[in-house]
C-alpha cells in the first residue's frame, strides 16, 4: 500500500494532487514510533498474559516501529535481538544495545518473534518448524505478509482458537506455536490505541486536507507531497500543552543569527530531527 | 559555520560542488547522538568528578546532541528538563520522558546547565547571575557562542583557574559557577573521541571526495549535496563486522515485492529512519 | 495483614510456628519488583487506554513495588515523581532519578496517582479535590485503605460506572477523577498474573510447608522465621532453566577462599543482595 | 578482609566490639551500587577511551557492585552477559535483562571482562588466552585477586605499559589483552570517587564510633553488629536536603496505624529495602 501513490506519480498514472500524511514527523513518531512502544505491551499482555523479564525476543526490522517495540521489551527485562537488510539501521541497533543476527541463528531459542519489517514471509514455514514450544509470533508491520501464515494452514498442523485472536498451531510432535490475530497487525487487532495518538493523526490529516483545499492554483501538481514543514510544527504545538510543555521563543537577535523566522519552520525539510555540526568544502 | 555553503549557494556564490557529509546519516548519529552519549558523561566526570545520580540538569535543545546528552544522563540517575523552540522536538522531549521548561522556569534550581542548540546567547548573564552556588555550565553545541561567556568578563566577577577547562566564576557574595572550556565544545576540549566515530567520520569524508572526484561530468553543479544514500549505506556496512553483527538479506521475491536492489539502497532519500504505515489521498 | 504474625509472636500468642515466606527473596522479587513492574502497565492499559509517554506520575512508597511501577513507567516516557517517609527510600529515589515531594505539591499537576505504600489514607479527600480532570487514582499497595475512597461517598459526588473496574467520580463542576477497582488492589483486580511468577510463589510456600513439615521436633517454636537461605536458593535454581541459564560453579579452591559449601546457602541471612567491601574495626 | 570481624568474633578471638558500618543500606547502596555504576564508565574511559555502544561485556557477579556495572554500561548501549554462582542472583539478572552465562561460552567473543565477584581466580590464564586481541580485563570486586594476574607474567608473553594504569600483555602470536589497574581495583585506581559518596560514608562512620562511644556499658559485647537502622536513616536524612527531597511525615493516625514512631525506625533489621504483602501461616 505505502508505495502505491509514488508508484502512481512515476507512472505519471496520479491524476490528483496528494500529500503523503504518513511522513510528517508527528503522524511517524506518533503513530509509529511511540504508540508501538506502548502497544507491543498491550497486545502481548492482553492475548497471551506473557511475562517479559527474562524473555528472549527478536524483533524482524528495526526501523521506527522495531525501535519502539525494542525499547519497550528491553526496558521490561526482556533479552532483545533484532534482523535487518539495511546496514544503517542494524548499525543503530548495534549502538543501541541490540545484537544484530539472521533469523537462522536464533530462531531455535527465542520465546517470542515480532515481525516490523514492511516486507512479506520474513518468518517462514522452515523457521516456524524450529521454533521451540510455547513460543509466540505476531506482527507489528504493515500487512499481514510479513509472517507466511498460508504455509500453516496444512493438513499435518492443527489449529486450536484458545481465546479470541490467540491460535495454538500444534505440530505432529505436540509442540505449539501461538500465532496472534493470525498474522495481522497486532497493534490493530489486540491492542487499544490512545486518543492522544488518534488526536494527532486526525489533526495532521485535517491539516492537509485544509492545505490542498486552500492552496493557490498551481501549488500542487498531479504528484505526491510531504506535509509542509511548518504545518507539521503547527500539529505539534497544539498538543504540547497537554503535557505542560512550555516552548521558549528565539529573539530578534538569534532568529537573524540562525537565519529563521521566529515563528518556523525551525528546521529544514531534509532534517532528520538531527543536529548540525560541520561541512566538508571539497574542491575539484 | 554550519550553515555557510547553503548560504553560499543560495547566494550564487558556491563555485565548486560540495557535499554535506555532516547530514548523511551514519556521520550524524555517530558523531553526534551517540558519541554525545559517551562524551557528555566523560568531559564532566574528567572536568568535575561531579556525581551524576540525584542531579538536576538541563539541556537546552532536544536535536540529535541533545537527545543523546539526556540519554545518558537520565540513565545514569539524573532529573533532566530540556528547552526547545521547535514544537516536534519539544513533543519528542514529552514523549521520552522530560519536562520542557523555559529556562528561567528551572534556572535557580538547577546543577547543571549543558546548551546544544547550535543558537547563541542561549544562557545568557541575567541567567548565570541566578543560577546555584556551585553549579556547572558547560556547552556541548556549534561553537563557543551558545553561553555569553563575554558577559562574564567584568570587573565585579573574579575568575579562579582550578585545573585545565575549568574555571570557577565567582560572585561579589562568594557564589561560584563552574565554567567548563570557557564555554567552547566540552567534547572537543574535555573527552577523547573513540577510534570508532573517528573511522564512521573519515570513511564518510573519503567516500564523498572519491564520489566528487569520480563523478563524471555534470553530475554535481555549484551546489551543495547529501551524500548519496548508498554510499552512506557502505558506511555502515563497512563497520558492522566490528559488532559482529551480521546482516540479513533480501531473497529476489522479498526485493521485487519492495521494488528495492537487493543490494541497496534501502530507502528513499527523505527516509528519516522511520516507517511507513499508510498515505492519504485527497481529491480536490 | 502483614504484621499481623509478628504482632501475635510479640504477644505470644501465636500458637505454631510460621514461616514468612513472603519475605524470601525470590518471592519478594518476583510477587513484588518483577511483576509490579509488569502489571502496572496492564492494569492501567486494561482499564483507561491511557498513554503513558509524556505522562506526570506520582508514586506513592518507594519500596519493592513502588520501584517496580516505576521503573516501567519511566522506561516508558513518564514523568515519575515519588512520596516517602522513609529518608533511606527516598534517598534511593534520588539516586534513581526521581524527585520526591510531598503529595501536596504535585497534586494539581500530576495525571496519575500510584498508591504502594501499606499505609492508609495516603491519597485523601482533601487531595483529590485538588486533582486535574481526568486524572486516574489507583492502588497497588497492600489493602483498599490507601487512598480514602470512603470519603468519595458523599452526596455532591456523582459515581459512574464506565466500565468494569472503572468508576468516573464527578464534582459539582463537572470534573472527573477516573478510580480504578474502587481503591482495591489494581494487580489483582485489574491484570492477571504470569504463570511463571504464581510458579515462584506456588514453590516457595511448597518447600516452606516441607520443612515445617520435616523438621525435627525443636528446629521451630512458636514464632515466626525466615524461609531458610538454602531453600530460598534452591526455588530460585528451579527456575533458571526457563531463561537458559547457566550457573557457574565454584572450584574446591574458590569455596574454601570464599569459606562457602559449594552448594551454597551462598549469603548471609542478613545479605541485602548486595556487596561486601570493608568494615570499620573500633575499639573504645 | 570482608569476613575477619565474623570470623574473628566466630572464633572467639574479637576483644572489642565492632560496627559492620559496611552492610549499612546507605553505606551499600552508595558505595557499592550508586558509586560503582558511575566509576565503571569513569575509569574505562580515563584507561581506554573505549566507546560502550555495541561492545559486547562480561560482568562477573551480579551483587551490587555487578548490578551498578550492568546498569550503567547496559544503558549506554553495550550488550551485558552475567556470569553467577548464586541462583537468586543468577535469576535477579535474568529478570533484568541479562543472559547468565559460564564464562568458557562467551569468553571468545566478548570486547571487556568486569570481575565483581569477591571471589579469587575468577579469571584464569586460561581463559585469558582464549580472549580476542584487544578486549579490555579489569577488577570492580574486592582485592587484585579476581583475575589471575600472577599467570600472565610468565616469559612468552610480553608486558607493554601504554599508559598509567594501562599495559598491553601480548602473546607470542601479537595479541594483545589490555589490562587495566595490574587487575587491582579499578574504581580506586583509575577513577574519582564523587564527594557525595565520601560524605555518606564519613557520616556513617563517625556515627558508628558516636554510637559506641556514647553506649551505655553492655549494649555492644564483644562482637560484630549491624548499625542501628535508626542511625542509618539518620545518614541519609541529612543528604536529602543535596537534593531538594521532600520527605513526607506520618500523621498520628498513620504511625499508629503501622506500629511505627512517627521518627523512625520504619523498617525492621531484616528488611532488604522492599514491600510486604502477606504471610502463610502453618499448623504442623
Amino acid at each position: 500500500v505505502g508505495g502505491t501513490l509514488y508508484q502512481l506519480s512515476k507512472a505519471g498514472k496520479l491524476c490528483v494532487p496528494a500529500m503523503n500524511v504518513n511522513d510528517s514527523v508527528t503522524k511517524q513518531k506518533f503513530d509509529n514510533l511511540y504508540c508501538c512502544r506502548e502497544s507491543i505491551l498491550d497486545g502481548l499482555k492482553r492475548t497471551t498474559d506473557v511475562m517479559f523479564g527474562g524473555k528472549q525476543v527478536v524483533v524482524c526490522g528495526y526501523g521506527e516501529v522495531g525501535k519502539g517495540c525494542c525499547a519497550a521489551l528491553k526496558a521490561l527485562g526482556a533479552i532483545v535481538y533484532i534482523t535487518e537488510i539495511d546496514p544503517i539501521c542494524a548499525l543503530q541497533a548495534c549502538m543501541d544495545g541490540f545484537r544484530v543476527v539472521k533469523l537462522c541463528e536464533i530462531i531455535r531459542h527465542v520465546d517470542v518473534i515480532i515481525t516490523c519489517t514492511g516486507n512479506k514471509n520474513v518468518v517462514t514455514r522452515d523457521q516456524l518448524d524450529r521454533m521451540k514450544n510455547g513460543s509466540i509470533v505476531c506482527n507489528m508491520g504493515h500487512s499481514n505478509t510479513e509472517i507466511d501464515v498460508a504455509s500453516l494452514r496444512t493438513p499435518e498442523l492443527t489449529w486450536e482458537r484458545v481465546r479470541s485472536q490467540v491460535d495454538h498451531v500444534i505440530w505432529p510432535d505436540g509442540k505449539r506455536v501461538i500465532l496472534l490475530a493470525e498474522g495481522r497487525l497486532l497493534n490493530l487487532s489486540c491492542s487499544t490505541v490512545p486518543t492522544f495518538v488518534l488526536s494527532i493523526t486526525a489533526t495532521t490529516q485535517a491539516l492537509a486536507l485544509i492545505e490542498l483545499y486552500n492552496a493557490p492554483e498551481g501549488r500542487y501538481k498531479q504528484d505526491v507531497y510531504l506535509l509542509p514543514k511548518k504545518m507539521d510544527e503547527y500539529v505539534a504545538s497544539l498538543h504540547l500543552a497537554t503535557f505542560d510543555a512550555h516552548l521558549t521563543e528565539l529573539s530578534d537577535e538569534q532568529a537573524k543569527y540562525l537565519g529563521l523566522n521566529k515563528n518556523g519552520p525551525f528546521k529544514p525539510n531534509y532534517y532528520r530531527y538531527t543536529h548540525f555540526n560541520y561541512y566538508l568544502l571539497i574542491i575539484n
